[in-house]
């Protein structure tokens, strides 16, 4: 297992993350705090997709705001979109303030792709996250690139407090890496100095080493630690281990992928914990635990708690086939992405509004953080 | 001998950097083909104060732009600006674009000052460098913390095609320098792609590892090498070592410095080449080669060749004191920083010409360089 916000490889082994990063778990203890405050539990909370935190309990009992964020080195899949629907939940229930930085320039430092096509994944990426639907008053989506102006003097006192062996501790960096990645987490730890309340930060574990070390070095700047809360990745198509990877197609499904291509890929490539024939698997049944078809049902696209739990007993004892699973999965899919699309289209109209037109953009555009 | 753009120390060995830095020497060759494109050369030139360069030949023969900068670290004393005045006739003779950096990001980065400091410094020296009289149309001063939304893209350019391993190498930077340094060589870079045209940097030797580093990317990046014109450091007051230093204040003679302590200061501090005694100089002679009254007369104070020759011959001979001498340097400085006071007060009306309002800033505040 390898794990940095450029790479995951292996099988992720979240409680050995846990350790080693130091979280804490997502345990019923906190559920329980957490139920207290919000309608309904989210099922990604219920599920402990979302698994491991820092000071979340903190951020329950005080004020805070939500900071996430999107790296555009290509088209956006299922997976990359999980945070962004939960994080809207959040601002929801806590009808509060969130920030989504487009880290522009972090990507086309780490990626081969050109600066003009890094520009093209950001807006369409930017379209995705404005389908999703957050409070248009309250979000502030925006590109490093354009918004540099802005943060560039606090990114400057945070740089100045770190120094490239820590850089080399935390990321695994080396030497002959380029020094605008070097330099680039300063930019990404702006955001958790946005405002004066508790920073809670919904994102995929690989981003954890930023908030690490914005942690450590956040009451010098005489700021608030962040708090996070850490969501597991969704499992590649093609099997448990790793994340879902643009540069590996076959591994994820698109936002912008056609029905016959999602079930093309799902019959080809979701990796089945089914039996080698239909007799068999009605005898011995399947296994959800390593189908992926199951495991994305029970990630994202089943949130009801009760058909999955059927639909895993019918798996596990052989009366559902591998295929039915996959078609269960595949019309779920399908559904969720043709409202999306028709969601992605209302977004053009209003996208400026999270960009530089609502409440919150207006205010951050008047607001240089030194 | 120790030179770095963060740190000059030791008597500065020219003759040892030329080699070191692979240089050419201004020698009389060169000084011909300047003269063919100019009204008279400068006093800078034929003293060579302006000792070495690269590749000025190839500007005298082609269009070029003018590039130079200031590091705001505190108030400028007389050596920061013998530079601008020497680009400003540089923009007279071939009615060139001058462009003038201000790199608060960089100080803030390696200085302890706080970033409101760094700030006032850029806010003062702006000021300094709008005195000395640049064409208001071809001129464009800016600070990094400012202009960083329309360079970032280009910087990020740069950086993506330089390791630390290279920084190390070119800069003597260590693992122990903080991030920001690391990265800002890519943003010092930025202007020598500002026009497609060639780019001659007239600026202290000091800043030469900048320019050669640029050297090596620029044609990766589809953009011409940089030329450049050296100059020497203005010697420190105390002696010949070293450069003057605005952290040890008895070195240097400040553009806000009253008559009073100039006076003081060159009486006091400032290194005398005579002999012990007014019987034993009026039979010896002094040596004007290591006296730092009459090094500053020749580097910048008295213009004319055969007033210099003069004051030579009677240093050297025994007839001119020690303390004539100050007084000759003393009434020379007060009259320039009188008319330079003048100068900066008028150019309180007019900096927002070089820094928004001129045709070039107009222009450059409309480009994002991409």
């Amino acid at each position: 297992m390898e794990i940095t916000p450029w790479e995951v490889k292996g099988e992720v082994n979240y409680e050995k993350l846990i350790k080693e990063f130091g979280l804490k778990i997502i345990d019923n203890e906190i559920l329980k705090s957490f139920e207290k405050k919000v309608k309904n539990l989210h099922f990604l909370l219920k599920r402990k997709i979302f698994f491991a935190h820092r000071d979340l309990d903190v951020c329950l009992n005080n004020d805070f705001y939500l900071y996430t964020g999107r790296g555009p080195s290509g088209p956006m899949h299922i997976g990359h979109i999980i945070p962004f629907y939960f994080t809207k939940w959040l601002q929801e229930e806590f009808k509060t303030n969130v920030y989504i930085e487009i880290t522009d320039d972090e990507k086309f430092l780490v990626k081969t792709n050109s600066y003009e096509e890094i520009k093209n994944f950001a807006n369409e990426n930017i379209l995705d996250i404005a389908a999703i639907g957050f409070d248009r008053n309250r979000t502030f989506i925006f590109r490093d690139t354009e918004y540099i102006k802005n943060i560039y003097p606090l990114a400057l006192k945070i740089a100045k407090k770190i120094n490239f062996n820590t850089i080399k501790a935390v990321f695994g960096l080396k030497s002959s890496n380029n020094i605008g990645i070097i330099f680039f987490p300063s930019i990404q730890m702006v955001p958790c100095f946005f405002e004066k309340r508790y920073c809670l930060i919904p994102a995929a574990v690989d981003q954890d080493p930023y908030w690490r070390l914005q942690r450590d070095i956040a009451e010098k700047l005489g700021y608030k630690k962040s708090c996070q809360i850490h969501g597991k990745f969704l499992p590649p198509l093609i099997g448990l281990k790793g994340k879902m990877s643009t540069s590996l197609p076959t591994t994820a499904i698109f936002l912008n992928e056609d029905e016959k291509s999602i079930r093309n890929k799902i019959y080809k490539h979701a990796f089945s914990g089914g039996q080698p024939s239909v007799e068999l698997h009605r005898k011995l049944g399947g296994n959800p635990d390593v189908d992926v078809s199951f495991q994305w049902l029970y990630f994202f696209f089943e949130e009801d708690d009760n058909k999955l739990k059927k639909i895993e007993e019918d798996y596990r004892s052989g009366k559902l086939l591998t295929g039915e699973l996959k078609d269960i999965l595949i019309e779920k899919i399908v559904k969720f992405l043709e409202k999306f699309r028709e969601e992605r289209d209302k977004a053009k109209n209003y996208v400026d509004d999270y960009l530089y037109n609502g409440k919150l953009a207006q205010l951050m555009w008047e607001t240089i953080f030194e």
